[in-house]
């Protein structure tokens, strides 16, 4: 993975750093975050279950969080980009796409067949980055109905 | 989970039945299906690994797929809602809202602390009921910028 804008896999030591982007992200966005040093512990629990982090950086000032699992249609894994940032002073120069396109490869090499994510319908950097990636906004070829993402607490 | 319409889970016998409305749902929505035997066989290894299905019926004429796993952000699970579908003949009588309420009943009660699903923009009747269950488009309180689901293929 090195080489590409010094995007690797974060590894144990990395995971600090990780969960305080994290929190950071979610400040950023007024979301609700369980602080850095819960998202430490759940980080650790996932990666050792069915989730790759991927960082930019050294140190890291960005992240993509992807999770695998069986997909059902398809005889592959499915992906999951569950998180995508770069920190706001490193904007603008491209990290966003090399993280995607790392995401992208690590996927493909870890037997994944789909990729899928959520995003704000407001965030139009995030979404012209998908866009220019391959991503579609629907099932059907051409121009379908898009598909929206809903969800709720238990 | 008996006496709720009938809903219950599948068990491993139920599952060439499910694998055929699967496939019937597909076909109904001109979506690419691999055929009931390769999902009987996929429905087989993800249901020993991260899945419940809900069948309505007896024969099952609907389902409800679940897909459960840690979440990053809470201390539970997170359950996404893969597929919902009620056989044509058998809509406009409550089924699916039968099966969505179980399915946030099962949910929570495996651990689940928040669930997500994604649908058709142009599926009002779908969209109406997760409205009615509860579900949000946003991540913000009130009337924030709706959420979008992206995909591709690798």
């Amino acid at each position: 993975m090195s080489g590409i804008r010094d995007v690797r896999t974060a590894d144990r030591g990395d995971l600090p750093l990780v969960a305080q982007l994290l929190h950071n992200f979610n400040t950023e966005f007024d979301e609700p975050s369980p602080g850095p040093a819960l998202l430490l512990q759940r980080l650790t629990e996932i990666i050792a279950a069915d989730t790759q982090v991927l960082t930019i950086g050294r140190p890291p000032h960005g992240l993509a969080v992807l999770r695998f699992r069986l997909a059902l249609w398809s005889p592959g894994l499915e992906c999951h980009l569950a998180e995508l940032y770069v920190a706001p002073q490193y904007r603008g120069r491209g990290d966003g796409g090399a993280l995607l396109d790392a995401a992208l490869d690590t996927a493909r090499r870890r037997g994944a067949d789909t990729m899928d994510l959520g995003t704000a319908e407001d965030d139009t950097a995030a979404r012209a980055l998908y866009a220019s990636r391959g991503f579609r906004q629907t099932d059907q070829p051409g121009d379908g109905p898009v598909n929206l993402w809903y969800e709720r607490e238990l």
